[in-house]
């Protein structure tokens, strides 16, 4: 084995590059794994613009597919050679917050917090990959907690219909899962990228029966339609929210998921609600939300918002490629691009404008 | 029995007076109640003031004590002479809402919606004492639904010691339900007003082992020592949210209770959560409110923002005087006041205006 | 309108028969509906034989399609000639029980139990057709408490497609809620009968991707694979646990549903569970149940049996009409035979001695 | 440090008796504890009767109250020296049960099942002290996966008030929690031994208002009293379900926990039932059970049958010493002897006839 690798690590705002690392030791929790296929998420984006900080010299990516390389001593139940995947987000399930019911919360680590000084646990702690630790965009990765986290793929599944698993579709059906869906819900869904899509694909599978997708690109919408949209809506030429109480008979929507992080489809997320329903939200906002008075009946609608951090896992991972290996939904479509891992400054370009119709890159160092 | 009763009615704002009001007939499924002892809620001072709507003429009040007068042909299992209460919430449990898992939202009543004019359903439709139909204030009411809304009044039990079932304590205990408590939990309840009160008292009954009580006024603090809280915290004096995290170590409040309907207030109690964390509220609010984006974690903090209109209903109303009868809390000493309903212009001016340490005002027909 | 309809009523044990009855009058509360299409099932079947007992000369059957002929003066907001069904159970929405979430259970009954001759209250009481008043095997059924239990028919729906909606649907979709399926859970269905076979519809509306149906009768697997199922097991030919084990690497199934009703049936849905599973019972039982002490872990497995009556009401039937509305479901193809009401007594004939392949019988007045 | 150490080992059906053993090395994920305070369980009895099966020479007990003697290389955040507890149950909170809901089940055993041979997972199997591994009843104890399982005792509780916690606070808590209690519900917890005394303060803890405390001998019932209990009955001197029938004006208890683990608890405990109710089961059963048809309503009475495993982990510990710190119970009193390990093998003389009013018993290594 060598003992360096290619990675992509953010330099500075703007530059992501390809660096040459050490291949790192493996402690007795830990599995060293061969990236065999990743992708780039728009949070990473988010790290290439500096909008969201890491370290400089961080190795970026959270999505891995590969071949367990190595094992640590005190993981069981494994063989070196295995194919798998980890969760994006790794949670360390030993944590206070992971048995207090929110792994992806994790709870270990302690941040300053409040005007005093004093320290609170950080949200968000149980995303480590390209956050706190060197990520998957690279030709090997360390995954700690291994024993909780390593989800072998099972036979007869590619790379690339795994791919989603890690992120895209965990989120994506966690919101659906929070919608709290009831058979024959009506489920209204705000926005079509990868992450709406995998909710609308999500609110199918728990028995919604009137899924309405709202997006502004109607390419999206023709794939919306496909992962299980019995509706759709372009906001540029109807006013989605008088379209959702006509199709409800005035009762208004069940559920509302919001998969983009806006102002906008917030608010007209709460304002389809049937007086008792469920926002669930995806998005990562960049500022902050207004809730309107009228929206919210004043603070007594009945109304549940609930956010929520893509869950990971290993028998998470199980589950998800146990609905791809059913049959039950098919993400192939979402990869549209593939690139090597020498190429990804291109491919980042790529992702990075939206070019080509692109919906999600799959990336290979081999 | 006499034609006419006398009932405080909305005039225009700044007036509610007595009338002299014809006695309504009773149809089918209603029943006539004479009122023995009723009460002003906050909501009612907004209505006084002209800030929450209503018809002009309209007998105000929504929380009746008394003895049924008159039952209507359909009603069953009742008698005339049997003491009831009845929820300020009165629900049509035979609408989709409440089979839907929501009847406070009734969903009887559409109303124009949307930019195009078309139809939504009213939020807090299940609210109808002095707000769609004639309320408590007076010597008679007419309560509808009756057979899914009269309450008897187990033996043993005052006026008084219900007076609070059918508002301020069911609304109150949902904020604590609504809070998902489990055993062990830290729970922050904002305000300690009549309704934080019970508020505190429900969360302490469900199994919180840390209640923390927080308002500005020391007097009602001490009162919240009382009914439950483990700690009382006086944001004039002290950060709140600085405290909350020093006394959990850092972790945050399993769930924080809003009850006052302020942006400083919800927005503190989103800031003393851990991630992962419910937010309760059961404030009325007056104006848009605003999520801080930190503080809401960007939208990754697994957080729920759960909302509430006052529960009703005979099987409600059941439970909450169970819960009085068992001795487990004593509501007694949040009547401050007394008054003849003669009286009741005076009763307003005490209560809108805080004075003489007035928590809840007991107000009596004869 | 005629005076006199004709209604097939139990005579004694072995004999149910077409006879004359008054048309009965409408109360405040009552719709009086002309019947177009309605159904025989399984418990029907129980009455003639005298297992199950009702009153002599009670109008049978649970299962309305029809039009309103006339409403209540207290029903509002349907039309006459509207067309409309009712659950199988038709609950009082105003009861106790369904204020606490028992809507089936009602609780207006109250009946003779323990030994001392004090009274509880009657499990079932909300199965009011055809057990408690006259059923729905008629030219006219009055409906109780319509305003909570008519339910219009979308436009574009026949009444064959909706015919299972009162109770096979209802009933085995519950089959399905209740066994508490997350999205990538293995579900056993045990007996494909009409309700197991919706039950196994149910489960794979609601998530769950590995479907087992179970049956010793092979036409009926190949059913059950059209509904849903992707691994069918006859237990004349395999061991029902050896191959839930093998299917699911040991794991065992997270769900069983049981839809026959036998001890049998009963325990190898406990011995497929995993630690921690759920058995969803919706047979009715003839005899005492047996829990063997190893398929239940002792006691200590973590294991929840949850059983469950047909839940009705309007928003129910809403829901259910949805579902079949939105094409996620066709269960047309259950409808194997058809007869004239006047033909009734043949039609329980081949139904009651499961002849001819039948599923379920439509039975049309006129 | 010494090299060996004293353990209670079981020898042979009807005898353990005190061993010297080598002191355990400490792998990267344990942690050796030195026991200050542990305690004999109802499990240990059966144990030694031979009526539960472990090997030769185990080391029994499962309550572990002590100090942290040596951490492994890979556990942080806690010190060497610190005073900690440990659950009776020590998941392995990495494994696919621990992920999916079920830690105490673990998962992480197979065993052979079924009448081919193939292999399902072992139930329980998150049980390891005193049954898969060394247990608590001697001077060292070895923890493993101690990230996860240590919990720090808060400063100014004793070893004796935080003694319930592993098992017996933890299991009866488990008990009202399955119960799904509400405000205002009325409970029978049926025996008052530990276990169903821990069950009855649960039940009050979680809002229950009316609890029924059941039990033939009148000195538990005098305990049960003190615990929570708001009527206490004697099976020998009255009929249980008539009592409670009247108790409830005919309603029936919303639910019931069985916490002796015989038929006729089992049974009385559906048969108090309401239509709808709960049966929460944490008996231990020696044989198989029987539900009786009528109890049930035929399957038709929207029941739910529940079973327990105690509940470990760190985080269930913290909260349960949450509870104790908070004064909202004091479990002191079920400590009625003390005895050093020296003389443990008259302390289990004592235990296993139920001598001198005993509830439990604290050991003492030094």
């Amino acid at each position: 084995m060598p003992r360096t690798m290619k990675a992509a690590v953010f330099v500075e705002p703007g530059r992501i590059e390809l660096a040459e690392k050490p291949i790192p030791d493996v402690g007795p929790n830990d599995a060293l794994v061969r990236i065999t296929t990743t992708t780039i998420c728009g949070t990473d984006v988010h790290i290439l613009k500096g909008e969201y900080p890491v370290a400089k010299g961080l190795t970026v990516g959270h999505e891995p597919v590969g071949v367990i390389e190595k094992l640590g001593s005190a993981v069981q139940g494994y063989a070196e050679g295995q194919r798998v995947i980890a969760g994006a987000i790794c949670p360390n399930f030993n944590s206070y917050a992971a048995q207090d019911g929110a792994p992806s919360q994790d709870g270990s680590y302690l941040v300053a917090s409040g005007r005093c000084g004093c320290h609170g646990y950080k949200a968000t702690a149980g995303w480590r990959f390209g956050n706190l630790i060197d990520g998957t965009q690279a030709e090997y990765v360390l995954v700690p907690d291994a024993q909780a986290n390593l989800a072998p793929i099972p036979d007869g599944l590619t790379d690339e219909q795994v791919l989603m698993c890690p992120d895209i579709m965990s989120t994506g059906f966690k919101g659906a899962e929070n919608a709290n869906i009831k058979l024959g819900d009506t489920v209204v869904v705000f926005a079509q990228g990868p992450i709406g899509l995998c909710a609308t694909a999500g609110a199918r599978l728990l028995g919604a029966t009137t899924i309405i997708g709202v997006d502004s690109n109607d390419h999206r919408l023709g794939i919306a339609r496909r992962m299980g949209a019995d509706v759709t809506l372009n906001p540029t030429t109807c006013d989605v929210v008088d379209e959702v109480l006509k199709l409800t008979g005035g009762r208004g929507a069940d559920a509302a998921i919001e998969a983009l992080g806006l102002q906008a489809t917030f608010e007209s997320a709460l304002r389809v609600l049937k007086p008792g329903g469920t926002l669930s939200s995806l998005g990562v906002y960049s500022q902050d939300l207004r809730i309107p008075l009228d929206a919210f009946a004043a603070g007594l609608g009945d109304h549940r918002i609930v956010t929520a951090l893509c869950p990971g896992g290993k028998e998470r991972m199980r589950r998800l490629m146990n609905v791809i290996a059913s049959g039950r939904i098919d993400l192939g479509p979402m990869v549209t691009h593939r690139y090597a891992l020498d190429d990804i400054v291109a491919a980042y370009d790529l992702f990075s404008h939206q070019r080509d119709g692109v919906l999600k890159v799959a990336i290979r160092p081999a």
